[in-house]
């Protein structure tokens, strides 16, 4: 089965586009792991067994584990390696660079790490995305309107034939490629935008980070999931991950992702698939 | 010395603001090196050797090591750990994202990495950089032009407000961190451009690809250089790293840094400082 198909078949199964975020930073780990890459190893590798169950798919951010250097990194091979075969592993990496250079983190995310997803940052425009597109299979997002408070520094800038820089980025990706495995970064802090961004541009799917923490709206986040090319994701981290920081993580974080999956799958309830 | 005292020093040794590119492909390498992570490491330390000496910064590209995973990453600690304590390291990441996650980029970069520069993306905003401008002697290039065919797809865009996309980031950034410690990426592929955003915003230094291979105009990226907050530098890649693939590949690229260097003072010598 291809990244997409696997990624159906589970949100099919789960009934909600649960996207389960690891970003373990080391200050923020439960009680009685390290503070070092061996501590995140373990934290991510039991946010996987308890969690990611309930998660159509698994995000893991690989600064994170960068932080540690190679020996973060190699923290970060095992714990892909132990990712179940019928899981979904996007590495959100935010990589953007030109094509010979961007070829190379293909490699280090698709070859090396045998990505099924990643994300990609869209500045330096089409040869900063082809390298991932030539890998026919795998997932990709493109950020267009990401869900920091400063995301408006450029995204929300208005472009002289209309419309925002965010826009324009769905419409130039969901035009460029159109593909069921190529999508778009859509934050939910602002659920007014998400909508109207989502209305815009019907096509394209979108991962949503923003909700849980960052207090973005739910409803409006499962709704834009619904009836695009692909199905779309809906990403809670610390939310889940976060859940308790006592030696009950684990169970915590299980509960949370199961609360989180049912709560999709209530909002979603209604609409077409 | 701050790594901005050691640059200014250099350039002034030197007369010129060359800067060395290491983006070593395995398929490129010279003769007589494997394709794999060691091959990397020799090549980087044998540019290191040969050809930084006539250059007054180096800048190393992560991903071809990224590329090996945690192999990879480890063979570039240890060509960190053999830069002279002179010499100025950049590292070329590119890297964007929201401000927890900037900073763990901040910690593997600036921290672990130890690096005297690196390079960002703009397209998440002000706290995309901030992180990184936390550490208020390390060098900051945001890229505003790049140097690739497609740089334009999203760079290029008009502004309501007047102006393309590039031309806000310049003055967004030389605005919001008017140090001599924050720069910008612009490209020398397009001469014509170049021109106009130094005389649009003087004052921010640049860090300029695209000589060389890219045949950028050589006069335009020296002359940006001069007159800035900081001295800006031109970078060159493959017309040094790729000067020979015999194994006298050394050799050629101690003569290929050595012709630039000269090149970029003979160019330079009629400028103010």
């Amino acid at each position: 089965m291809t990244p997409l198909e696997r990624l159906r078949r589970r949100i099919a199964t789960l009934g909600a586009p649960l996207c389960l975020g690891i970003d373990p930073h080391p200050n923020t780990l439960p009680e009685g792991l390290p503070h070092d890459a061996s501590g995140l190893e373990s934290f991510a590798r039991g946010l996987l067994e308890a969690a990611a169950p309930s998660a159509a798919a698994v995000k893991v951010n690989v600064a994170f584990f960068e932080a540690f250097g190679s020996a973060g990194l190699a923290a970060l091979e095992r714990v892909r390696a132990d990712v179940p075969p019928d899981q979904v592993l996007i590495l959100d990496a935010k990589r953007g660079d030109i094509r010979t250079t961007a070829e190379r983190y293909a490699a280090a995310l698709f070859g090396h790490l045998d990505a099924d997803g990643v994300t990609l940052s869209p500045f330096l425009g089409d040869d900063a995305i082809e390298p991932f597109a030539a890998f026919a299979d795998r997932i990709i997002y493109v950020l267009a309107r990401t869900s920091n408070p400063s995301a408006g520094t450029l995204q929300h800038l208005g472009l002289a034939d209309g419309g925002t820089l965010a826009d324009h980025v769905v419409g130039w990706v969901s035009a460029r490629w159109p593909r069921p495995e190529v999508g778009l970064v859509v934050g939910a802090t602002d659920a007014q935008e998400l909508v109207s961004l989502r209305a815009g541009h019907p096509d394209p799917a979108f991962l949503v980070p923003g909700v849980g923490a960052q207090d973005g709206d739910l409803g409006a986040a499962v709704r834009s999931c619904h009836g695009t090319r692909a199905p779309g994701l809906v990403n809670v981290s610390r939310g889940i991950a976060g859940a308790s920081r006592g030696l009950d993580w684990r169970e915590a974080a299980a509960r949370a992702a199961e609360e989180w999956r049912a709560g999709m799958a209530a909002a979603g309830a209604t609409l077409p698939a």
